[in-house]
């Protein structure tokens, strides 16, 4: 371990997790390395967790772009976080959340690198990051994701260092490290390609920050990979069918993919594997087994991400593909998730969503409108610079109850103007150069559920001869679907 | 006049506008040039008009960057336009858009060029463009915007090029043309100044695709400028003064702005005649005489638009101001509204709008949801790319009767996340680093009008009782407030 610790001064951090965690106070605002479901630090959690459960008072305000239900979930269960951003990744924290027990400061990722720079995330008293070690010049080497550690140790008044020897050392490799000036100095990022290479592979950290060096061996273990079921491959085999006539239309160029978090991203992506495409590239804010194993099987010829979440297959796969330096690139938030790459490289963003409105507006984030489930992450940052931006999404939920295309969404995400394709088992909406009626006409017909086809045409109809204009809504009508689910057990009321 | 048409092919071109026009079918799809408010072609569209007026059929689909009032009223009053991408520019238009007589496909600027790419606005027959001439290479020079231009005689079958010899000459110097390759060969812009220039001065054109030159000397003229009120002046002093505590925070930097259109928008613009603040940078999708004066003034060091509106004092300023090549850059729109140039200068966008909800939600486009009134436009997206997003916007409306911050917005342009900042004649409310109850308190408190008070903690107060969860709506009642305004003639209902 010490050839990753390069001085003297360093190795007297060295200490034991439970040391480093108690100098984490009650009140303090902690910051945590990780992003996507990758990277995050385990040994100091985990130690947290023990002194909450010998009785001691500690909550505190937990900033971190890990987006990991391990995380959220025993520091939740353990009510140790009073406050959270930008992401919420468990139930049980989500539970808190809507309970009105934690406070939640949901943010587009996006955005985090200029509000940390701001100081807007109030004084960060601790980061918390784990990492394979340090180089030669004390530069940190972070493990399966970097996303915002630099800024958080920027802004940052401590630093524990978690070396983690349960991480593959292979990741060292993979790590491309570009940190944007912020405006007025700002210059052009010269990414052009997925697979290419601007940076370093290590991050800046000032020594004398570093308080603790805590050292582990704790395994980074996704929960189970879900498999794909008949809905979602008919969803896949629309998408599918549609990328091939896009592709033609766009005389033979595929587009580099983005896909979000969640078993239908996950299904989808795991489709990839037996659809006509090859020289896959994927350009995402996480990455999980199904997209690794589409690099596995020679499917995916360049993957960028800004975290990488492991499982023993993803650490067989890092060990078993040639040069996979050559074709996996972990990246520094600012470049994940960075509206200048993601326009210029014109990628497919393929995004979930919990309900979409006839017009084809999109809430990823909230049940019935109050109810959190995750947050705003980075998908509508993604539709809203893509050159392509598809909705994939189930017309029903709950075995037909809800419907989630809905006259209204109840909460909003993502504008409609910033959806370019909706598709559904039922079908595809090709909703580019059409007005809000057509918009809405295409929507009904081509992805509802057959059940819902009737009720929202009849949605629509009334609308448009009641409130006319533009945009026609009904709001009254529109959010009687949600009392009819409440009072009915389904968004269809007493005719289900 | 001969000068500016280098070849005898083109100028055997030379027509009447009532020629060019009578080349304009009945159910055609027409581009024009134009973008904010300036640089759309008059003689065309004039003889459009005379020949509606005598008896033709003639309706046709319009796409233009223009959102010019004089263009959609004067085509809109004689029900020309029977379809309109990407803006309304009317109340002619925006009635017969609302009354469903006119197809409306709204749609962001930045958009534009990725989807007439795609061909996304069907087969575009006829581009009718304004020029000052063309340049010996036959290359076409703009006159006060370019905006989309290029992009709509590429995907048009023909044009009409209509020289304007009212068009200042000085507009030439002006122009800086840059167009980004599409993905996968899209560079980086290398644009890292406002006033920086990075192209060349005119458009590339097909010569076999111009069908016709029109000579005219129409001025291009808007209407009257708003002064400002004293409503908007306390909206501008509260700017003002977060302005200098924000530049303070930012080690003395001052952003570059982004203005949006109307009369607030005007009058923020003139304020800054009177504010502390030197060396002003503007970075606009279009610029008025209130932005000019501060160039004429001193106050201003640097202008760059996608459309300069004109007025005798523009022209004036134009040939009053030293140098002003050095100052004021006229930019195509895929420079003007481009996310990766909004980023990396930091841009802070001022965006007005018509309403706002506690939580930061903005409805910029729809009143009561349903009856648009001129369009996304370029707003949502400046203030998703902003180094800093703010709306201003007076706390009511209507003498009270309508509160311009609502429980829930009746229509949805700018996410809350998108939202940093929200100024009213009462005060300031800085959201960044707010959870969701945090931003409704500081909403209600410091902005709101104070008969409104109230009712929006009495709604609050009950939605999150009655309703909980992490961003609690209670749409019903929310709604209430519209029907209240109808019913009753206030937001406030019979208590009013």
């Amino acid at each position: 371990m010490d050839a990753n610790i390069p001085s003297e001064a360093l190795r007297r951090r060295v200490a034991t997790a439970e040391d480093a965690a108690a100098s984490i106070r009650d009140g303090m605002t902690v910051a945590m390395s990780g992003y996507a479901m990758a990277g995050y630090p385990k040994a100091v959690t985990e130690a947290l967790v023990r002194r909450r459960q010998a009785g001691d008072d500690l909550t505190v305000s937990l900033v971190t772009g890990a987006n990991a239900p391990w995380l959220d979930d025993i520091l939740g269960a353990e009510n140790i976080i009073a406050r959270r951003a930008p992401m919420c990744a468990s139930r049980t924290l989500a539970s808190q959340i809507n309970g009105g027990g934690v406070r939640y400061v949901e943010q587009q990722m996006s955005k985090m690198p200029r509000l940390l720079r701001g100081g807007y995330f109030g004084a960060i008293d601790v980061a918390v990051v784990e990492a394979l070690g340090f180089d030669r010049d004390g530069n940190l080497i972070p493990t399966s994701s970097i996303g915002m550690t630099h800024h958080l140790m920027d802004a940052a008044d401590a630093v524990i260092v978690e070396l983690n020897s349960a991480q593959p050392e292979i990741l060292r490799s993979l790590h491309d490290i570009h940190i944007p000036a912020a405006p007025p100095d700002a210059e052009p990022i010269p990414l052009v390609r997925v697979d290419q290479r601007i940076g370093t592979d290590s991050l800046p950290v000032d020594p004398d920050k570093i308080r603790f060096i805590v050292e582990s061996a704790a395994p980074e273990r996704l929960g189970s990979q879900p498999k794909g079921t008949p809905l979602t491959k008919r969803i896949a085999d629309h998408l599918f069918e549609f990328l091939e006539l896009e592709v033609r239309r766009n005389g033979g160029v595929l587009p580099p993919f983005q896909t979000g978090f969640g078993s239908l991203a996950d299904s989808i992506a795991d489709a990839f594997q037996h659809s006509a495409f090859r020289d896959l590239r994927f350009f995402c804010g996480g990455i999980t087994q199904p997209v690794m194993e589409l690099l596995a099987s020679g499917k995916a010829a360049a993957l960028s991400t800004g975290g990488l979440g492991m499982s023993d297959r993803v650490e067989q796969i890092l060990r078993d593909v040639p040069n996979i330096r050559n074709h996996l690139v972990i990246r520094n938030g600012d470049i994940t998730n960075n509206a200048e790459v993601v326009g210029r490289l014109g990628i497919a963003a393929l995004n979930t969503a919990i309900e979409i409105d006839v017009y084809g507006n999109v809430n990823s984030s909230h049940i019935a409108g109050n109810r959190v489930v995750n947050g705003i992450g980075g998908g509508a940052h993604f539709a809203q610079n893509a050159g392509l931006s598809v909705v994939l999404i189930p017309s029903s939920a709950k075995g037909g109850a809800i419907s989630n295309i809905v006259p209204m969404v109840s909460h909003q995400d993502i504008a409609e103007h910033d959806v370019d394709v909706v598709i559904t088992e039922n079908g595809v909406a090709d909703l580019r150069g059409l007005d809000d009626g057509e918009r809405a006409d295409a929507i009904v017909a081509r992805c509802a559920d057959e059940a819902y086809r009737g009720p929202l045409q009849r949605y629509l109809d009334e609308a448009r001869s009641r409130r006319g204009g533009h945009h026609p809504q009904w709001p009254e009508e529109a959010f009687g679907w949600y009392r009819n689910l409440k009072e009915h057990g389904s968004m269809l009321g007493e005719d289900a």
